[in-house]
C-alpha cells in the first residue's frame, strides 16, 4: 500500500521505535527526581537536547521539548501577547497552518495584519519590509514549508530582515524538519517542529527559542526545562524524536536531488495521464515530497476514495482541516476559486517511498481519469 | 531495587507498552485523514475515549486527551480566565500541585483566594461554603489526592457544593487515577490526569470536561477532538493510557485494603526504628501508597542519598519542585516550620510493590537512623 500522506503523519521509524522502547524500559524514572536512576534519565535527556541543538545550529538551552508543533505555536503566540507592547501588531503569512493561525487570531485579533503572498503562495520579502516600516509590527510569522503545497518560503531571508529590524520571527518548520537540513533554523528566531512528521512518535515536538528568551514560560507548573515548560519530561518521546531526526539528517537529506527527480517524473506522468491537471505552484521551490494537484474535474473526495480502494493513501489537504467545513484557506490565499480548491488532492511521499511507488500512483491516477471519463453518469465537470 | 517514588512517575506497565506498540505499528495513520486506514485509527481512538469515559462515569464527548495533567490545568485556568466574568474570583486549595497553582496565579492574580485548610491539609467544606457565600467566587480548585502527603480531599463533597452553588470546580486527580476508583469523578466538574502516574507513558493525559463545556478550546489549531484540542491525536499514547488505567481499575483497586495494611505496618515499623519520626497527616484518610515522613533529624537530601546507595528510591517531595528553591509549599500550608519541612521525605509505592519491599525500606530507615546517630560528627539535630 503506497502511502502518500506523509505530510499528515509518518510511520514510526525503526530507530525511533527502538529509542522509545529503550528509554521506556531502562530510563523511565522521572528526570527531576533526586536519585541516581533519575540522574541517568536526566543525562540522557540533556544528551537528546544537545544533539537536537547541534542539528538545528543553536545552544541546547534554546531547545524546549513540547507535545508537538501545535503546543509550540500556541505557547509562542501566548508569550508574544504577554510580552509585546499592547499596541503591537503582528504580520502573518495567510497560508500558515491552523495551529498557528488560530492562536494568532485569538491573541492578536485586529492587531493581526496579513503578509502579501504571490499567486504561488510565496511571502514577498520586499512587501514584508514595507509593512514593517509602515506599521507597528512587532512580530512576523511565516512557515518554512507549506503542508498543503510544499512551497518553500524564503524564511532565511525573512528571518534576517526581522532580526535586523528587531522584530520577533516565528518559523513553523513542522514540514521542513527531516525533509530538508535543519542546520540554518538556529538563526530563525522562534521555530517549531513535530516528531511524527519525520518518523518520530506522535505527542512530542520541540520549540527552538531565539537567543535572549530566557524568560519564556510556556506551560506553567514545575521547574522542568529551565522553567520554560512545566510537566514531567517525556524522555522516551524526546529520544525517539532525536533518533528519527538524526537518521533523516545523517542519511536522507542528501538524497534530495534524486527525490526531486522522482517528483518531477511523477508530475510529468500525471500531466500526460490526466489532461488538464495543474500542479499547484509548479514553478517555485517546493519540498521534494509534496505535489498538490488541481484535478480537471471531479471533487477531491472522490479521487481520494477511489485511490484508497486501489490502496493508495492521499489527502485532500491538511489532515488538521479535514473535518472542517469549506475549502482550504491556503488555496484561497493563493487565489484559487472555491470550486477549484474542491478539486485539489495532496500527494506527499516519504524517504521510504520508491520511484516505483511514484510511478504506480501516476498510473492509478491515469486509470481513474479514464474511468471517470468513461463513467459519464458520474462526470461532474470536464 | 525497591522503587518508592511512584508519585513522581511509574514504570511503563506491560499492557501499556503492548498497546503503545500495537497502535504505533498497526494504526499509525493520522486519525483525521480521509482514507480507510485512518478511519480504523479514528475508531480505535473513539474506543479508547469511550472506555476511559466509562471508567470515569461521564460521556465520551467529555473526554479530551492531552499531553498530561499540566497541560490540562493550564488549559482549564486559561479557559476560566476567558469565560468567567472579569471580576470573578477563584478559591484555591493551597496544597495544589505547581501545575495548578502557577496558572491560577498567572490568570487570576489578586482575584485568587486561598481555601482554608486544616493542619492535616484538608480543605474544610464548611469554610468553603462560607467563602462562596461571602465572595464573588466563580471557581474552586481542590485536588483529589495530594502528591506529597497522599491526603485525600473531600472532593466529592466539594464538587457537590460547587455544583449546587453554580460554581466551576477543578479536581486535579493525577494522583488518584489508577490508585483509587475513578468512577465518581464523572460528577466532579473539570478533572485532570496523567498516564505516567499509573503505568502509562509520559507525555499523555486527559481532561474530563464538565457537562455543558462544548465550547471549551484548549490548544488552538485543527478541529481534532471536537475542536477541544488542536493537534494530531496521539492514538498510541491514548491507547496505552487506557490500557494502564483499565488494568488498575479492573484488577488493582480491589487490593486497596491489603495495601493500606502494608502501609500501616510500615509506619508502625518506622516509628519503632526511628524514634521521634512523625507521619504527616497520620490520622486522616490518605492514599494507600503514600507516606510523608518528618524525620527527627538530618536533612531529607541526606536520607534520600543514603537510601539511594542502599538501592531504595524515595523523594524529598514533588519531583516537579525538586529543582526549585525553598521547602515545600504543601508542608508550609499545613503549618510545618521551614526547618521541619527540610527533614521530610516522601515514600510512594506502586501496585507491584510487595509487603517485603515495605519491610525492607523500614529496616533500611532504622539502619540509617543508627548510622546517623553513631556518626556523631555528621549529626545535625536530635
Amino acid at each position: 500500500m503506497p502511502y502518500f500522506d506523509h505530510n499528515a503523519t509518518t510511520p514510526l521509524a525503526p530507530v525511533a521505535r527502538e529509542a522509545w522502547l529503550q528509554a521506556s524500559d531502562e530510563l523511565w524514572q522521572n528526570p527531576a527526581s533526586p536519585y541516581r536512576a533519575s540522574a541517568r534519565a536526566k543525562i540522557r535527556l540533556d544528551t537528546a537536547r544537545t544533539r537536537l541543538a547541534e542539528f538545528i545550529g543553536c545552544a541546547s538551552e534554546q531547545i524546549v521539548f513540547t507535545s508537538g508543533a501545535t503546543e509550540g505555536a500556541n505557547a509562542v503566540l501566548a508569550s508574544w501577547a504577554r510580552t509585546l507592547p499592547a499596541v503591537a501588531r503582528i504580520a502573518v503569512n495567510p497560508t500558515e497552518h491552523p495551529s498557528v493561525l488560530e492562536p494568532a487570531k485569538q491573541f492578536f485579533g485586529d492587531r493581526l495584519i496579513w503578509l502579501p503572498v504571490s499567486r504561488d503562495g510565496l511571502v514577498e520579502c520586499d512587501a514584508m519590509k514595507t509593512l514593517l516600516e509602515k506599521n507597528r509590527i512587532a512580530g512576523v510569522i511565516a512557515m518554512a514549508a507549506n503542508n498543503e503545497t510544499g512551497v518553500l518560503q524564503p524564511w532565511a531571508e525573512l528571518a534576517r530582515v526581522c532580526a535586523t529590524a528587531g522584530v520577533e520571527y516565528l518559523c513553523d518548520a513542522a514540514q521542513w524538519f527531516g525533509k530538508r537540513p535543519a542546520s540554518d533554523l538556529g538563526a530563525a528566531g522562534w521555530a517549531i517542529g513535530s516528531a511524527h512528521k519525520f518518523g518520530g512518535p506522535k505527542g512530542v515536538g520541540f520549540l527552538k527559542l531565539p537567543v535572549g528568551a530566557e524568560g519564556f514560560r510556556g506551560q506553567l507548573g514545575g521547574a522542568q526545562q529551565r522553567g520554560h515548560r512545566g510537566g514531567t519530561e517525556d524522555l522516551a518521546g524526546a529520544s525517539a524524536l532525536v533518533a528519527a531526526l538524526a537518521e533523516a539528517e545523517q542519511k536522507k537529506v542528501f538524497q534530495e536531488s534524486e527525490r526531486l527527480r522522482w517528483r518531477s517524473q511523477f508530475e510529468w506522468a500525471v500531466r500526460l495521464g490526466v489532461p488538464g491537471v495543474t500542479v499547484i505552484a509548479a514553478n517555485v521551490e517546493r519540498l521534494w515530497n509534496t505535489v498538490s494537484l488541481l484535478m480537471p474535474h471531479t471533487e477531491n473526495h472522490r479521487w481520494v476514495t477511489r485511490l484508497d480502494k486501489l490502496d493508495f493513501q492521499v489527502s485532500i489537504g491538511s489532515a488538521c482541516a479535514t473535518a472542517k467545513e469549506g475549502p482550504s484557506h491556503v488555496l484561497a490565499a493563493m487565489g484559487l476559486a472555491q470550486d477549484e480548491a474542491k478539486r485539489v488532492i495532496r500527494v506527499s511521499s516519504g524517504w521510504e517511498t520508491t520511484e516505483a511507488d511514484w510511478e504506480s500512483l501516476a498510473v492509478a491516477l491515469g486509470r481513474l481519469e479514464n474511468e471517470f471519463r468513461a463513467d459519464k453518469g458520474n462526470l461532474i465537470q470536464i
